[in-house]
């Protein structure tokens, strides 16, 4: 008997999709089923194998599940985890993928019935691509990868327990943070990297395109995202993403003036800090 | 009988092997003479194929070669090849692989016999790799790749034709630009992204590197690259990396503006035309 029954994901995109694939092909769940308010996402999610049925009503698709995975752009996570609560049984683990948790967590607290909350943990699997759409999902997307599941007080242990042995099932490694903690660290390292993508696309005069090389295209490859999608998650951690871009700019204005001075002692030391830092994480 | 005699290749790294490989692999050389200052590179450079013959003094090696390719860390490429001009045949072409040209060219300059100097050509292939050594070295590394090849006015126009030619026939287009026009360009293209992508891995406070995840590792990869290798490369094209810096800088505070003005839809639209910008140069 596979360890989950059925679960519902609401938002059948490249992560909900990659999910989808990777229930079924690992055999973890009775019935993935797949919600949405676009048939044609559906039948696109159902064709290429990322979902068992598919479902355009919330209440219906979440109605019999044991855990419900809400998918879904961050800016509208809130109102779907708040409608999947209000809808699901009382023994079902609800969460999300959503790349923020700080505003996730505190508008789902606001809006909810207080006693569905203990059954509420918000997820975040670093994993992803630039290509969105369940076209673009694979069944190993979380293969090896974090999830970062963060607990409040209002969380039940045994639901984040849950959220922990799901995530690991599809072969991820979980952390467990403070939302607020979460959205410090993603700053740095995830939301700054985009923003700093896309100056440096915009920092690039547009005769000198034909001249780039592997050293602009990997640096600048994350501008290629969705910008509606990461929008919302900028507007969702401005105060954080703020404080990263001040120790950037530190940075970048420390680098400027040793140029400036011909310091090139100093340039050469911080190029090889952080070469030390960076080939500490793989290729 | 293949298009060139003998090849000699002055520094068997990452780039004078992957020309080495590419030349014996496609057949174009009658010898590939291999010159260092280090028997035991030279030796690497023989073992994986690089070179047919090892070399450790320039004068001898050059002596016989129709073309001689400079492939030295930028800071030794001038005295290079003014060694190898003043060795080299009348009918010789001699040109260099450096990430810089106007520094370059206006030393060689300097320096050089002034009836010398219409054999030589700034080349730049713009390919490489932030892993060094001829161990890395590819055969297909220029294949379809760009070579920016920069005469000035003392450089003879069959001599810009040849290297044009030698590079083609790796596999490589060719751009001729003024060496000034390549170092401005390359300042936007290449040296700042090195720049910002080691700015941001020191942006990153130490203890939420386990929380990195490929926006991170994309965009900090060429940081990896080697520290005095750049740092060279920086302090030769100081002013034009200054001004992309301003560019950059102006990018980031005017995104900084918008995100402390909750003004969403500037940086939505900043975001949508970063990401136009970046799909048209593929993955």
């Amino acid at each position: 008997m596979p360890p989950f029954q059925n679960i519902a994901i609401v938002g059948v995109g490249l992560i909900g999709g990659s999910i989808g694939l990777a229930l079924r092909k690992r055999g973890l769940a009775a019935e993935v089923i797949g919600i949405g308010r676009r048939q044609s996402s559906l039948e696109k999610a159902l064709a290429c194998g990322a979902i068992d049925r598919a479902e355009l009503d919330m209440k219906q698709g979440v109605a019999s599940a044991d855990v419900v995975i809400v998918a879904s752009p961050v800016a509208s996570v809130v109102d779907h985890v708040c409608l999947a609560l209000a809808s699901v049984g009382s023994q079902a683990l609800v969460t999300d993928v959503g790349s923020t948790k700080a505003t996730i967590c505190a508008g789902i607290e606001k809006q909810a019935e207080q006693a569905s909350l203990q059954q509420f943990v918000g997820s975040h699997p670093l994993a992803g691509d630039h290509r969105t759409g369940p076209e673009n999902a694979r069944a190993d997307l979380l293969d090896g990868k974090t999830v970062v599941v963060t607990p409040t007080k209002n969380t039940s242990s045994s639901i984040a327990a849950r959220a922990e042995t799901f995530w690991e099932s599809l072969g991820a490694r979980v952390v467990q943070m403070p939302p607020d903690a979460h959205d410090e660290a993603l700053a740095a390292t995830s939301h700054l990297p985009h923003l700093v993508a896309s100056a440096l696309v915009a920092a690039t005069p547009d005769e000198w395109l034909s001249l780039v090389a592997t050293g602009w295209t990997d640096t600048t490859r994350v501008a290629a995202a969705d910008p509606e999608l990461w929008t919302q998650i900028f507007s969702q951690n401005q105060t954080a993403l703020l404080g990263a871009l001040d120790r950037l700019v530190e940075q970048i204005d420390h680098l400027r003036e040793g140029i400036s001075a011909e310091n090139w002692s100093q340039i050469q030391d911080a190029l090889q800090k952080a070469k030390r830092t960076r080939d500490t994480l793989g290729n």
